[in-house]
């Protein structure tokens, strides 16, 4: 269905996408590409963290997560975002390929659904380099180490919220298949569900252990 | 132009909003109603906070805020997300009245765009509630509320934000004049920019000024 000129593999059928040209890269090449940058850049993180002092490994793993999805907010995502025509794309873009394959699990990239437009700019624009900042702010122990990882993560959950709720709101059926609904829009989303969570409730939990002195004037008054 | 039946006063003109029956109170009387309710509820909590031992002006001001956003949330927002047939209500139910009248300045509520009700919805559930237990954290002086304000703040802006962008990508044309434009959709909304903004950046300091031990122990091994 992918050499039909014109034709696009993505559900709904009649989603009108005027010049859309299929995509040239297999889903293992495209995923293989991502795996294995991401690797790279986590191995460099993970390796670089074990020199700097004092690091715990649970530092050290959330810096390669902040690296990790820092640069696909802002690389993956911040090409989306300011790409409306990248399924017009005539060669093999890798990104405009990322996108043209995501596209068979959730075709409102390619429709350019404004709800999944705004919360893409927003993940690309601030909480890419929020997350880099994290990677720092973790390496140098900065006081706001904390409140940054509970501010990005916040910002990753809101999103994925409307992201899910605006695709349920509008009918949930722009999947290409059963596989790709679970492959792309289940399964690739759930680690930006479970990750920020558990993100969020460690920071609560350090945050609140900092504010002492108020919790014990507390317990006296009682 | 309201008083014909089945004309609705919202732009664009062509949105089909088929049952429409028209607001029957006048905008003085909702923006009264609200404007009351809301000063009847704020100097409540603000005469009642002033009984509570050591609560700075600023808390209690803080406690007036989360009451009233909190029910504004869950009252209004509320109704709003799981009413989706407001606009065919008959009688003059309050509810509806507010949400007829702003549609005036954003026609996405009446038709019911899915990014609108995925923000109103995650506002109602969650940062509703969510907001009462800030008055009440406030109160107690819990440790987990400067950490709590700063979530519940985000979301507003996070879904703010996304409320602006979705509109601009859309076209910006969902106001019925510059006059509703400007008086409902950007007036009214830069209340829940701003008073977040100042809330997360009070929460954020406080938050890293009670880590001041990593803080020192950095400045020494420099």
């Amino acid at each position: 269905m992918e050499g039909l000129n014109q034709h696009h593999p993505y559900v709904p059928k009649d989603l009108d996408l005027p010049g859309f040209v299929p995509g040239f890269l297999s889903q293992s090449t495209i995923l293989a590409v991502y795996g294995l940058s991401s690797l790279l850049v986590v191995s460099l993180v993970w390796f670089l963290s074990g020199r700097l002092p004092k690091l715990q490994k649970i530092d050290r793993l959330l810096m390669c997560w902040w690296l990790f999805t820092g640069l696909t907010h802002m690389v993956l995502e911040g090409y989306f975002a300011f790409s409306p025509e990248f399924y017009k794309e005539k060669t093999a873009h890798y990104l405009a390929e990322v996108w043209k394959e995501y596209s068979k699990g959730d075709s409102r990239y390619a429709a350019r659904e404004s709800g999944v437009v705004a919360v893409e700019g927003i993940t690309a624009v601030l909480e890419g380099p929020a997350s880099l900042l994290a990677v720092y702010a973790i390496a140098t122990k900065k006081s706001y180490s904390y409140i940054l990882q509970v501010v990005i993560s916040l910002g990753q959950l809101y999103g994925t919220a409307v992201y899910f709720i605006t695709s349920y709101l509008e009918g949930d059926n722009f999947a290409a298949s059963m596989y790709y609904y679970y492959a792309y829009y289940i399964v690739a989303n759930s680690f930006w569900v479970i990750i920020p969570t558990l993100i969020v409730v460690r920071c609560w939990r350090k945050i609140c252990a900092a504010f002492p002195i108020q919790e014990k004037r507390k317990t006296k008054t009682r």
